[in-house]
């Protein structure tokens, strides 16, 4: 009983009933590393992909084709799930990414779907009193200046919306450096928010996994370095004094309840001089800060999403190992052989390989490494080893 | 280019390139595993199932439907990891069991196929001195008699194929005991062996990883506990004498290497008085006794079983942690439902359940706990609780 075309292209599976079924919006790497998981607790995870050689069909996810923008893909993914009422239990629906158009969330919730997170999950934190980077929305190049008078300089400047793993982002160092003919957002164009420049000590992360219930888990801290806004490698857990780690976790935690997140949310963070806390982005869904999980922590993310989106008991989050290392693979160009480099970079002693069968191309990422170790150092320098060779550096 | 019709219900994977391909004969809960183990490295693990609801085809692998019997099968699933010579690498093949006729591997082997393990890695231990129980083909009730006499009583009377899971195993107390009737094997029946009954101190199993080139990895010595000849749970390390331990890892890997073994090679022994150690069972395939390896080791034995077959380089085989327990799920009845006691089992903090998509039978191995812990018993009681819960116990 599927409500459009789109379903057609989903074939129940044969046998016996899976334990539960969820499906999930988009079929990237957060999708595939999910569908991993899913299979240890027989779970089936149905995923609304837009091409067929997406990461998470590649693994064997069952699918459905279709734009995540069209409610007609979208309820035919949430029907592969259950459909409301179906068993007594509404299709659980979660997501890999964050682009569904709010307005779609909402009619779905409105069909009787159980979406995890839900479209009231809400991402304005300056307005709950959250420490935020100083910002401001801008309509002309005076209201930069004026901001970097009130505020400093350098200053940051971000595209409103489309912006991910640095894009839409630039630093201006001064009043002579803003770009000319900027203007303020129309229909077609996302607009422009300035804030302001955190001088960085370190950037960490948290991830929270929370049930619809309310019950919530909190990861041990970690340390990323970003370049140019893109994750390029992590430690876990971060050397930080207690105090802020522990303050780090406290907020991500409120933050999660407080916002009605279901399913893993990852805070980042800013540490600015004297150990200032700021936050910086949030994710309402399994994030790269927390690939490292799948071998460091009891618990791994993509299992903990699946079991908080279902409102099951939550799971531990320790540490298996006094510290690990994630490192981020990004493709340096198009004839990136990586299969080729794989042998070799299996020599390194302990490294965890994961490849996203994602073709190549300048910037993207196919893949991450981890490594546990007695300290971070260690478990850096293997898994960048692995890496380095992965990427034929 | 596919040798026959079975070749026709397998699609080569759009998109990039996989990493590697590999075929594997058999789609159980090993091949399920295989196939997760596979998703990290990019391998695509074609597998040749029996039907559509095998545990590995439910998980997503890539499959062909055809009878392990059947030349034709076995030549397309082969075709399908590459074929013979296709960018100069022969097509790998390798195996969920061992149930695959030796004539029809040789068979595959003239053909070009690389078949790992290959058909001669054989299994007759005794001839090679390797400590085994004492043994006896058996023409008539009068044989096992004086095999009796011989070596005393009870002993254990084996079906010379077609038995596992303790399937035709009879241990027979004492001259009145033995079964009338019994006669020698003829085409149609498998005939019978008499074999020493050991008054068992202990059951050990070790895992060996072995590249074609004759590189090898021994993994730590598991202890485990056989209710009726199936495995019912283990404890890894095992806790017994350092030397013990150290003589059945040797022999272990001495054997790998004397049988030319591929792959994972695990070796199960019976431990007698005085810390005797005789060779129980060979596999040539992943194992049940290496089921915590996902958890507890650097590297799963399906991670390793695939880069010893593709000739990959070995990976480390230390336990992350002091000690783990896994416990099987041995199905009760028909009518359980594991899926409702899934959530109340996920209460059990740091258990990893596993479930293979199986329906219930009586006796049937349908999933696995793994626990970690700081000693074999506190995993193994948490292992166990959960398991119980999952079985409605």
């Amino acid at each position: 009983v599927l409500h459009s075309d789109y379903g057609e292209q989903y074939r129940p599976r044969q046998g016996p009933l899976a334990a539960a079924r969820v499906a999930m919006i988009g079929a990237g790497q957060l999708a595939r590393m999910t569908h991993q998981a899913a299979i240890d607790l027989d779970i089936e995870l149905v995923v609304l992909a837009g091409s067929a050689d997406e990461p998470a069909v590649l693994a064997g996810a069952p699918y459905l084709l279709g734009p995540y923008s069209d409610l007609g893909a979208l309820t035919a993914a949430a029907e592969a799930a259950g459909g409301p009422g179906v068993l007594g239990a509404p299709g659980v629906v979660t997501f890999d990414h964050e682009l569904v158009p709010r307005r779609l969330l909402r009619q779905l919730e409105e069909q009787g779907y159980a979406l995890r997170p839900g479209s009231g999950a809400r991402r304005q934190l300056s307005e709950r009193g959250y420490p935020v980077p100083a910002f401001a929305e801008i309509q002309s190049r005076r209201d930069i200046v004026a901001f970097g008078a009130a505020h400093g300089w350098p200053l940051v400047l971000k595209a409103r919306s489309g912006g991910y793993d640095g894009r839409g982002v630039f630093v201006v160092d001064g009043p002579g450096d803003v770009p000319d003919g900027l203007d303020s957002g129309t229909a077609d164009e996302p607009g422009w928010l300035v804030e302001e420049h955190i001088d960085l000590q370190a950037e960490l992360a948290v991830l929270v996994g929370r049930r619809p219930s309310g019950d919530s888990v909190v990861y041990p801290v970690v340390a990323t370095t970003q370049i140019d806004g893109i994750c390029h490698w992590l430690v876990t857990p971060a050397e930080v004094e207690p105090e802020l780690a522990g303050h780090a976790q406290r907020l991500a935690r409120a933050l999660a309840d407080d916002i009605g997140a279901v399913g893993i949310c990852a805070v980042e963070f800013f540490v600015g001089p004297g150990g200032r806390l700021v936050i910086n982005e949030l994710a309402l869904r399994p994030h790269n800060s927390g690939h490292a999980s799948i071998e460091a922590n009891v618990t791994s993310q993509f299992h903990q999403h699946l079991r908080a989106v279902l409102d099951w008991p939550l799971g531990a989050t320790d540490l298996v190992a006094p510290a690990a290392a994630m490192v981020n693979l990004i493709a340096p160009d198009a004839n990136l052989m990586i299969s080729r480099n794989l042998p070799q970079a299996l020599e390194v002693e302990g490294v965890h390989v994961h490849l996203y069968g994602k073709s190549p191309r300048p910037g993207r990422k196919i893949g991450h490494v981890t490594a546990l170790g007695r300290h971070g150092e260690a478990a850096l320098g293997a898994a960048t080893a692995a890496a380095d060779l992965l990427l034929g550096r």
